[in-house]
């Protein structure tokens, strides 16, 4: 193999997992500020898991129906809030490291899964996300995400909790 | 409070949680590479739970009792497993970052319970760990130390995995 040179940076693909919440927005900030070095050439992939509209998807025929119209409704949400949490990233992304190459990755599907399987498809030599990323309720039930996703990810794990107020 | 300049680097204390175990090698090794910046003031806190003599410390005065001389052999033999993981680790520390401020703190305990109080009281900006730090039969009693500090600690946490060597 060729020996690189000092002047050569070795490259890192940074997976980092974003949602709608504030932990999520934390975790990418922290990352920019502290991971994201001049030393390295880094691409950042900002991946979001868009919820699978599972209540008409039952296999044996038996879940609930929506009509065509609520779906493409659903659809259309899920999209437009893909979108914007996917504008909101890329905006601290150009703000806090502006020349570090983005790529954006939307998949439906359950966010452990989705994250899981992003990072090894992409190869990715380090995953960051916020120590949540399902509400309350769903986490009591499923599990943490982080939790997941540190146990099965071949790769490092950067789990980012965002501290709370000192004053509230 | 002052305005800091833009000469002036941000403070960062990193506390790594180091083992006999290969994984915890690999883990520093990861975090001097990727994570040690030029950009910040590092000081980094080698943590090292040293086992505790639980055996003779039954409440109610059950537990198995040794011999004085057992003790004393098994503190000699404990003294001298945490003062050779800490070489190695400190030697690792200058091999891959000469200029950074190095810190060891030894403790005896649950490494759990070590890791999790001593991030609180060092005030760590991070921390960095393996992902196992236990071995294998004890792990499925008392579950992964790195899941229970990454729920436990308030800090961002970096689990780092030692990937496995792609012949063998």
């Amino acid at each position: 193999m060729a020996e690189t040179s000092a002047e050569e940076k070795a490259e890192r693909r940074i997976v980092v997992a974003v949602d709608e919440g504030e932990e999520s927005t934390y975790a990418l900030t922290w990352c920019l500020t502290n991971l994201i070095s001049s030393n390295f050439k880094d691409t950042l992939f900002l991946v979001y898991a868009r919820c699978a509209p599972t209540v008409y998807t039952g296999l044996d025929g038996t879940g609930y129906m929506f009509s065509s119209d609520i779906v493409a409704t659903m659809e259309r949400y899920a999209n437009e809030v893909a979108e914007s949490v996917m504008e909101k990233a890329q905006k601290i992304c150009r703000d806090l490291a502006g020349d570090i190459r983005v790529d954006t990755r939307v998949e439906g599907g359950d966010a452990r899964d989705v994250i899981c399987q992003m990072v090894e498809r992409l190869n990715a030599d380090i995953l960051v996300m916020g120590s949540h990323g399902y509400g309350l309720i769903k986490r009591a039930f499923l599990g943490s995400v982080s939790n997941h996703c540190a146990q099965n990810v071949k790769c490092p794990v950067l789990i980012v909790k965002k501290p709370k107020s000192p004053a509230s």
